[in-house]
C-alpha cells in the first residue's frame, strides 16, 4: 500500500492534478487543476496544504497557466500568475519561494518548457530532501519501537516520504516491525484526518489517541520516541511547532523519552535569536468552539515553541544533530553534522 | 448569575425534574421524572451524569416511583425500582450507595414522608460536603490568579457548587477577581459543553482552550495553579482522574505550578494501594474516531493514573492535604487534616 500523492504532475501532458485534502479521510478525491482561479481556489480554500507542498502545487500551477497562454504572452501570463499565486496564502514562504524560482526563469527569457523543468527540479528536490531525513533517522525506528507523533508532517504535507514519517516510511519499506502512536492534535485534527490516515494507507501500525493519553501511555512505558516536524528552528535551536508539541517535549523530558524533531534544514532561522522572538498565529477561537462548546472566551495560539534544553535532537537532510553534543546552527553552519547514511 | 441545578426536587408535591446535559450548552431543558422507566432513562444515557447527582437522582426517582404506589405495596415497589436504577449504571458506586440508603429506611418500615426525607438528606449532606470543599480550598484562588482545570468536577456533577468549581463559586461570591482556563478535555468535551458552561452562567471569567494549549500558557506564565477533581484516591495518595489529568501534573512538575486536586473525603479508597493497582476504563473507540478521524485503531483510556509525587495537595470536606507535609492516608484517618475554616 502506499500513500496517494498530494500533488500529481503530468509531465507530457503538463496536467496538474491535486488530491483534495478538505475530503479526507472520508473520500480520496483529486482536483483537475486547469486555471490560474483554481489554483488559487484550491491554495486558499486548503485542498493542498503544508508549506513544501503549497510550494510544489504553485509551481506547477504556473506552469498549467503557461501552457495556456500564447506564446508571445508568456511572460505576461506568467508575471500575473505569479502574483496571484503568491497572495493565495501570503505567509506561506514555500509558496512565494517555489513561485519565485519559475519567475526568475520566466525573466531569463525560458519558455514553456523550461518553466517545466524548474518546477519538476522544485519537486524533485522535496524528494530528495525528505528522502535524506528519512535516511538519517531511520536508525530511530528500531524492531519493535513505539512512536508518538504529533500533527501532519507527513507525505501529504510535503512530497513522498514526508518529513517526521519520512524515517518511518523507510523502515517500514526495510521490513522493520514498528508501532505508531497519532495523537488528534486539536483544534484541526491533523493527526486523526492525516497522519492516522496516511500511515495506514502505507500499511503502517497506526493507533490513534486524544491528545490527552500521551502522559497515560508513557507512565505505562509504551511510548520509545516522540518524532514531530516543525515549522522553524531558531538560532539557539528551539524549535516552534504546532500547539501541543511543547506538552509532549515536556513529557518527554520527565519520562526520559527521545525527543526528535524532524525539518529540512531549509527551516533552520539563524537570523531569529530564540522562540521568544517568534511571533505566534493566533487563530480563530472558532476552531475551538466549533461543534458542542459553549459560547465563551477561547483562546487558540496555532503553535508553541519548545526550548532547546528539551530537545533530544534534529532529524535533518544534513543529517542527525544531536543537542546534547553540539549547538544546533553552529553545528549546521560549519557542517559538522553527523551523517547517518 | 447562578448555574441552573442539575436535579430540582419539590418537596411539597414530591416531583424531579433532570437537567438534560446531553443538550448543554445548546439547551438548558429540563426533563420531568415521573415514572421509574424515564429516570432509568435518564440515568442511562447521561441525561444526568457525575456520580454524586447521579445518587442525588436515583434517590429522588425512588421517591417518585414509592409516590405512585398503593400504600400497601410501597415496599414491593420501591424493592423493585432500587434494583432497576441500580442496574441503569451498575459502575457508579454512587448510585447503588444512595439507593442503599432508601431501601435501608424502607426495609425498616418507613413510608413515602421517610423515603423523601432520606433523599433530601443525601442531597443536603452533598451540598454541605461541597461547601466544606470550598471553604478548605477558597484561599488558593487569590485576587489575580488564573486557575487551570480539566473535565467536569463542577456544580452539574455533583451539587450546588462542584468539588475543584466550590474553592471558585465561593471566592467569586466573595468578590474575588480571577480568570479561569477551561481545556476541552477530549474525548468528550466535558470541559468545553459543560465546565466552560457553568461557569460563565456564574458569571466568573473562563476562557476554553484546547487541552494542547496547556503547556504554551505556563511556558508563558499565564497559569498560577491547577485545579481539578478525581474519581479515587488510592491508599498512597495517587489520583484517579478523567484522561489527561497526568499529563497536566507532569506539566505543573515542570513548571513549578501548584496542582490540587479537590475531593470528598468518600473518595479515598483506602482498600487500593496504589493508582497501578486499579483498572482503568477503557472506552469505545468511536469516542475518538467520531467525527472527522481516519477509520484506524483508536486507544481510548477514560482516565489516568497521577502519582502522588506529583500532587500538591488535595482540598477535601475535612480540610486541606498537604501531600508533602504528610502521609494522606494516614492523615485522614488519624484526623490530622488542616483545616482552613
Amino acid at each position: 500500500m502506499t500513500v496517494p500523492a498530494a500533488v500529481v504532475w503530468d509531465e507530457n501532458s503538463l496536467q496538474l492534478r491535486l488530491l483534495d485534502q478538505r475530503q479526507l479521510p472520508e473520500n480520496t478525491r483529486y482536483l483537475d487543476i486547469t486555471s490560474l482561479d483554481d489554483a488559487c481556489q484550491a491554495i486558499s480554500t486548503l485542498t493542498v496544504r503544508g508549506a513544501p507542498a503549497i510550494g510544489i502545487a504553485a509551481a506547477y500551477a504556473l506552469v498549467v497557466c503557461a501552457k495556456r497562454s500564447p506564446a508571445d504572452g508568456l511572460s505576461r501570463v506568467v508575471e500575473t500568475a505569479a502574483a496571484a499565486l503568491k497572495a493565495a496564502r501570503p505567509t506561506a514562504v514555500n509558496l512565494a519561494w517555489a513561485v519565485n524560482r519559475l519567475l526568475t526563469v520566466s525573466r531569463a527569457g525560458g519558455g514553456l518548457a523550461d518553466l517545466a523543468r524548474e518546477a519538476q527540479t522544485i519537486h524533485q528536490q522535496d524528494r530528495q530532501i525528505c528522502r535524506a531525513i528519512g535516511n538519517a533517522g531511520r536508525h530511530l525506528i528500531t524492531p519493535g519501537c513505539r512512536v508518538l507523533t504529533h500533527c501532519n508532517a507527513g507525505a501529504l504535507a510535503v512530497s513522498e516520504l514526508g518529513t517526521a514519517t519520512a524515517p518511518m516510511y523507510l523502515s517500514h519499506q526495510d521490513g522493520v516491525k514498528f508501532k505508531v502512536f497519532a495523537d488528534e492534535t486539536r483544534p484541526l485534527l491533523q493527526g486523526a484526518r492525516l497522519t492516522a490516515w496516511e500511515l495506514d494507507q502505507a500499511g503502517i501500525d497506526v493507533t490513534l489517541i486524544c491528545d490527552n493519553a500521551a502522559a497515560s501511555l508513557m507512565a505505562q512505558g509504551e511510548i520509545d520516541l516522540v518524532l514531530v516536524g516543525t515549522d522553524r528552528v531558531t538560532a539557539n535551536g528551539d524549535v516552534v511547532n504546532k500547539i501541543g508539541t511543547l506538552n509532549l517535549a515536556v513529557l518527554c523530558h520527565h519520562y526520559r523519552i527521545p525527543f526528535y524533531v524532524a525539518c529540512p534544514s531549509s527551516t533552520f532561522d539563524p537570523g531569529t535569536a530564540t522562540g521568544a522572538d517568534v511571533t505566534i498565529e493566533q487563530r480563530s477561537a472558532n476552531e475551538v468552539t466549533d461543534g458542542r462548546a459553549a459560547d465563551v472566551l477561547a483562546r487558540n495560539p496555532a503553535f508553541d515553541v519548545t526550548p532547546a534544553a528539551l530537545v533530544t535532537g534534529l532529524v535533518t537532510d544534513l543529517g542527525l544533530l544531536d543537542y546534547a553534543a553540539e549547538n544546533p546552527l553552529e553545528a549546521l553552519l560549519t557542517g559538522q553534522l553527523k551523517h547517518c547514511h
